[in-house]
């Protein structure tokens, strides 16, 4: 026996994080149908399970056999306990985790694959599912099929990305995604300081974001960096004596900004 | 004689830049009457006149002395040279920089202040002026009101900042903008060397800019740093190891990530 094609056995998800919830949720919205959520903190599994109407389980030995697709969106160091313990008949399972290889599951399933849904996810925000990127890389051409029909249905932005493209992927987007946000909570602590409202910085942040998406970032760039405008920038790094860790990023990030433009024109 | 309040005697523009451009047009929606365009650029003078139906010349001497109000729009290191050189009857004088104090027209001039429009402007691209923060200094009360009365004209987002404040807020958005859109480049630059394409991240993107606009950027941070995930972490300072710049960066930026959440989470 094999697994079924429109996944009518169920989706079993391992996890019960952001990417689990997320993921669950878009599922159940697109008609599929979630079997069991498992969890460790089987509080966080009922939470989800409630949500999307399935049974929920912390322990890995209670997780159905039959199901037709699990789902691992667990936290990267624990996928390969997961991999080692659990139990499956016939079903296809996959990780969705940007930077661990295909190759996890080698030897230990006969269908498997990656589904990595690419973008920020956090339990407390509506996410539009149909926009995001679901990079798909599987074992064989038609499980590959299989689970691009299945991305389809969530996401009109589906790829087919192998692991060593994954995780250069994944480099980029926490340069995109996580080392730009932190340069708005730097932002914040500096205003937060003189008691100026982070109110201010929104429309930059907004435009910052669009301008980079209409256009090429690197061509985009503005400010005292890319101008080397020193007299600016020994004024911030004064500014910034007292904070090492800000002074240090802030001189690192000024020259790569003033070295790309240089090569750029080169 | 003093100026007239409603700058019925036009406004003289000195710079045809990024700022000068979106702030000349943005004057003459809201009904303002642009005088003169000076530049030492000729042609970039021309072309910001021809589209605001203004004059407009390369000579100091030549800009006209009794205008209501000259805006000094150019890249800090000549704006001492503007102070000096200027010749004007009653009008008033502001600059539109960050980080220039306003004492730079102390002694010089009667009426003097600073209008900074807080955003990143390309020539290339039209803007919302309507929503971009306009922070006013001024020597006096009565000319503060003035001036807040032109730029609410402008924007429905007018602040009252003095020189010390703006020049953290400038601090600030180089952070929240330049440096976040480095982060962007960065992450173009590690797709392009694989040949994936950029559009891939522009959901992405998107999301971070709206979830630190949503909420707070400290309590938005995802990825590997803020988990302090070293597996994930030493692998991508391992693939960065050819660009020592961009390893310094993620080196950097990822212990600084984990040490605010740190800090946050005492």
């Amino acid at each position: 026996m094999s697994f079924n094609e429109n996944f009518e056995n169920g989706i079993v998800i391992l996890g019960a994080g952001n990417v689990a919830t997320h993921l669950s949720i878009a599922l159940t919205n697109a008609g599929f149908k979630i079997k069991c959520i498992y969890s460790k903190t089987i509080t966080a599994a009922k939470t989800l399970a409630l949500q999307v109407d399935s049974h929920y389980t912390n322990e890995i030995t209670q997780i159905p056999v039959e199901a037709d697709l699990y789902i691992i969106a667990v936290k990267d160091e624990i996928i390969n306990e997961i991999v080692k313990n659990i139990q499956l008949k016939y079903g296809i399972i996959v990780h969705t985790a940007g930077s661990i290889p295909m190759d996890v599951f080698k030897g230990q399933f006969e269908n498997y694959g990656v589904f990595y849904p690419l973008q920020t996810f956090s339990k407390s925000r509506n996410i539009d599912y149909s926009n995001i990127p679901i990079c798909i890389e599987s074992n064989t051409q038609i499980l590959e099929e299989k689970l691009v029909k299945l991305a389809k249905r969530l996401s009109r932005s589906v790829h087919i990305v192998d692991s060593e493209k994954r995780k250069i992927l994944h480099l980029a987007a926490v340069f995109a995604c996580n080392f730009s946000n932190h340069m708005f909570s730097i932002a914040t602590e500096i205003m937060n300081q003189s008691g100026i409202p982070f109110d201010l910085l929104k429309p930059l942040i907004a435009e910052t974001a669009q301008k980079a998406i209409d256009t090429d970032p690197e061509k985009a760039q503005t400010g005292p960096a890319v101008r080397n405008d020193q007299n600016v920038i020994q004024n911030h790094l004064e500014m910034l004596k007292d904070n090492v860790e800000f002074e240090k990023i802030y001189r690192f990030v000024s020259e790569s900004i003033y070295k790309m433009n240089q090569k750029k024109n080169k």
